[in-house]
């Protein structure tokens, strides 16, 4: 394995701001390879809100999730700066920066953009605040819009594989414009994170690929129809017209330069430029060189996130979405994903009071199969490719000789098989998938890759960066600086991978053919698939839901 | 809740002697009214023999389990006395004994009932050693009594449920002659270590009901035909004939008197009367006053043994044995049984590092169905109504907020949910559950007894003794001697039991009946019943053993 480096040698240096779910990271990038001169993290102070507003006041629905957009401006008050002094660099050799962002995080703001919360009068109505991601209130209007898209035979909705997400742009804004109407009408625009960072440091509104397509439903040029907005409700036809339309910015465009006050704050010259926002999980492909068709990136942590660009378009079942120029302009770019894989592990040490390590020592040489076991990893629900966060997990083949280990490494198998689905999902569509690109914690892992190589039976490669999606943001800082004509160009100079890091081994990956052939069939029954279907995890959870209801505080929380 | 107590009146006590897996314990009893007066336990020296012979040699082969009939005596030699010592009875008031034993626990011996592992020239003999019943290497000879009683349309199959198990006689004295025809042939007699027990303490061989119905095939008067055995091998067609015919004792019969060498072990009078010999789940049941029509008494420790009385005689398909006379005399006697209920329990506190009294106290008072998980109780197999050993565990609803306490009280509720199976299945075949009745270990367990009541909307009583068996056993040896006229007016004077301690509450029943349709249908699919059905655990079985073998040492043991 070698770490690919560039050969082209443009001078200085860019910028690279991830900011994520708890903190934003700052990285300082050498233009010429991609080196990494210097990082600062900073935590939000407010970090992810779930209980009550920072001022005070009544406790929050359940699955509200917010975010104070001060706490993004601080990272660009203090990471920044102190991710420069970290590196040495002078400032002025500093010539673009670029950001990136969790989504769909969404902001209802002023015609100036001030956000909604910092308005006047509107501090403690939570409508008023930023919706995080996460942020999982707006299940019934999704549900809404999903059915309503397929009654219409909306051409659109093939291409979020059929359903939209909870999280995303329009269930959101539809959730505030039913549920506190006064606020919704106090919004001139509703807007991504992504964009609204962008419009703080170069004082211009703009509008990312990314983001409109993957969560802001804009396909072959338009949002969803006033039509179809006001089938949905009356009063809510005119959103896309008026609080969402605006020219898009394709990924790694300059739509600005460094604002006098946002020098100040981040201690960068004036006039530098600034990028076109983007997506966390997207802004990495070109930091670990996956944007050849068929490399499918997957960013690994406490969930899994999967992109993959191809020359062609294809509706992909499951998926989360195919968007034109969604990772890298001039390609459709799709998304896919697994709700749950590090969180599933870290349960189960929770669940046994192991240590990770102890763990994967114990399991690490297993024969493929020996431990008896499948496991179906839906413990935080399923993604892709079924799109049902109803489902829970299962593990099968338990004896009273079965230890905690043998159920980790089951657990990681399961994760593994989950992607492997979504893999199938794509190629069955006519959509290659021939590398895969490790980012995110999880690369650490070494058993967890060689089992994720063998079930795949592709090889791995792994991203150099332990910030690759920062180190993808400064790739995309040096393309608006005009340091390298596209992405790709500065991909192929700058990014950092470990290249078939892990290949799979024949033998094992022969035994996993066959669990994997188990897996489907448990997954298919336990999917319950078909109209009208009613699978056992979904009757369980009512089953739950009704006795926790029935006898408050007596049940867990 | 109340203790029953007798009213009549007769003088002395008598002796019950429990022979376990791993120990035997004595109890001296008060004759007039079961009133424990003293106890004692004697640990067996050489335990199970499952690695290599008391005196060497080679390893056993997997699955082999052997005892050593010599620590069977020490239990007569060291914890009779010592049980009349703690209860200060004068041993001339001690007017008989009686004694109770694993089955099928089977002993070849000469025609004087030495031991063939005490005979000349054979100690080093595995195969002369007495089988324990947990003994399960005669898998394979097991299977061909069964599929060869199928094919000839035996009519006695259908009393066991149609499978004839590899814990029994048949199965263990054909593995002997197939595996070491010279042992077999210096074998005069096999004989269950119940009735040798007998034979030691009144220098008679006698055959007891019990065993020979259950454990023995014996059905009609008679035990299968030499043509069906000489059909399994031509050198087994005697095997009945020869080996093992005797006229059979009803339970509670005096069959002789105690020798002049057995009082001196003992320390009791010569002379006294010695009952017929007896199983231990089945003696319990007039300790415990469950010997009416529909009285089932359920004997719960690491596994759990089902016996009930019915007048009428029927085929239920799955369960272990109808005997008649298999209880008590004059009735059919049922057993069915859980292969893994303590065990399970045990294994989830291993697994999850957690106590039990912790992961109680955590679940205790969850409303039913709030933990949201359905469990499969096969994590041993399924010994009713599945008959079937290569069965594994499933644990279904899991999601990242899942805690050890939830799972461990779903495993509580599936093994109820098996229960409640086997229940179902005597009642579609027509034999009455009215009552449960609940001895072992397990009738301590508060939130089980009270989820069992719930689960089989009946009310349990609980035997009022830690010792259950070996006052079952003081009860016979009470009729042997003469004080009552038979077990059921024995019983009526000397059970004690906590009659319905429990009460099924009505809501929770409800709740649980919805719960227990969704346990049968993942118990059904997970079965995979009907012709040629290779159900996954199966599979997942072989792949196991396949993964094990292929790279033996690096797997686990």
């Amino acid at each position: 394995m070698n770490v690919t480096r560039g050969s082209l040698n443009p001078a200085g240096y860019t910028i690279g701001v991830d900011f994520g779910t708890l903190s934003g990271r700052a990285v300082v990038v050498r233009v010429a390879d991609g080196a990494e001169m210097g990082t600062a993290v900073h935590e939000y102070r407010d970090a992810v809100i779930e209980q009550a507003l920072p001022g005070g006041g009544p406790e929050l629905p359940p699955d509200w999730a917010l975010q104070n957009p001060q706490d993004w401006l601080d990272v660009l008050r203090i990471a920044v700066p102190q991710a420069v002094r970290a590196s040495g660099v002078d400032p002025a050799e500093v010539i673009g920066i670029a950001t990136d962002f969790t989504a769909c995080t969404f902001v209802p703001t002023l015609r100036d953009g001030t956000p909604l919360c910092e308005a006047p009068g509107l501090a403690a109505r939570p409508h008023a605040w930023p919706k995080l991601w996460k942020h999982h209130a707006a299940q019934a209007q999704a549900d809404r819009i999903t059915d309503l898209a397929h009654e219409r035979a909306e051409k659109w909705i093939g291409r979020y594989g059929g359903r939209i997400s909870s999280e995303w742009q329009f269930a959101k804004a539809l959730q505030v414009l039913e549920e506190d109407p006064a606020t919704y009408n106090r919004a001139d625009r509703f807007i991504e994170a992504a964009d609204w960072i962008v419009w703080r440091l170069c004082g211009r509104e703009t509008r990312n690929a990314c983001t409109a397509g993957y969560k802001g439903i804009y396909q072959d040029g338009a949002y969803p129809s006033t039509d179809y907005l006001g089938a949905l409700n009356p009063r809510f036809a005119d959103f896309a017209q008026t609080r969402l339309e605006h020219p898009l910015s394709a990924l790694g465009t300059k739509v600005g330069t460094l604002t006098p006050l946002a020098a100040e704050w981040t201690g960068l010259p004036p006039g530098i430029a600034v990028a076109a926002g983007n997506v966390d999980a997207h802004v990495t492909a070109p930091a670990v060189g996956a944007i050849g068709e068929g490399r499918l990136l997957a960013i690994m942590g406490t969930s899994t996130c999967l992109v993959v660009n191809a020359t062609v378009l294809a509706d992909v079942p499951g998926i989360c979405g195919v968007v034109d120029g969604g990772i890298i302009a001039g390609a459709y770019g799709y998304e896919a994903g697994q709700s749950a894989v590090g969180d599933i592990f870290s349960w189960w040490t929770s669940m046994t009071s192991s240590a990770h390590e102890r763990l994967s020592q114990a399991c690490a040489d297993q024969p493929v199969g020996a431990h008896g076991l499948l496991a179906l990893d839906w413990m935080g629900g399923n993604r892709s490719v079924l799109v049902d966060h109803n489902l829970s997990g299962v593990i099968a083949g338990l004896t009273l000789a079965t230890r905690p280990e043998d159920v980790y490494r089951a657990l990681m198998e399961a994760t593994a098989f989950g992607t492997r689905v979504i893999v199938e999902a794509f190629e069955t569509a006519g959509i290659p998938v021939t590398d895969f690109v490790v980012a995110g914690g999880l690369k650490q892992n070494d058993m967890l890759m060689r089992i994720y190589a063998d079930v795949l039976r592709r090889p791995i490669s792994i991203a150099a960066s332990d910030q690759a999606p920062a180190v993808g943001s400064a790739i995309h800082a040096a393309v608006a600086a005009g340091a390298y004509p596209d992405v790709a160009t500065a991909a192929d100079a700058m990014a950092r991978v470990l290249t078939n890091a892990y290949r799979p081994d024949p033998a094992r990956a022969d035994a996993y053919d066959v669990l994997f052939t188990e897996y489907r069939t448990l997954h298919d029954h336990f999917a319950g698939r078909g109209a009208g279907s009613d699978p056992l995890a979904h009757r369980l959870r009512r089953i739950r839901n009704v006795a926790r209801t029935a006898r408050t505080g007596e049940g867990p929380a």
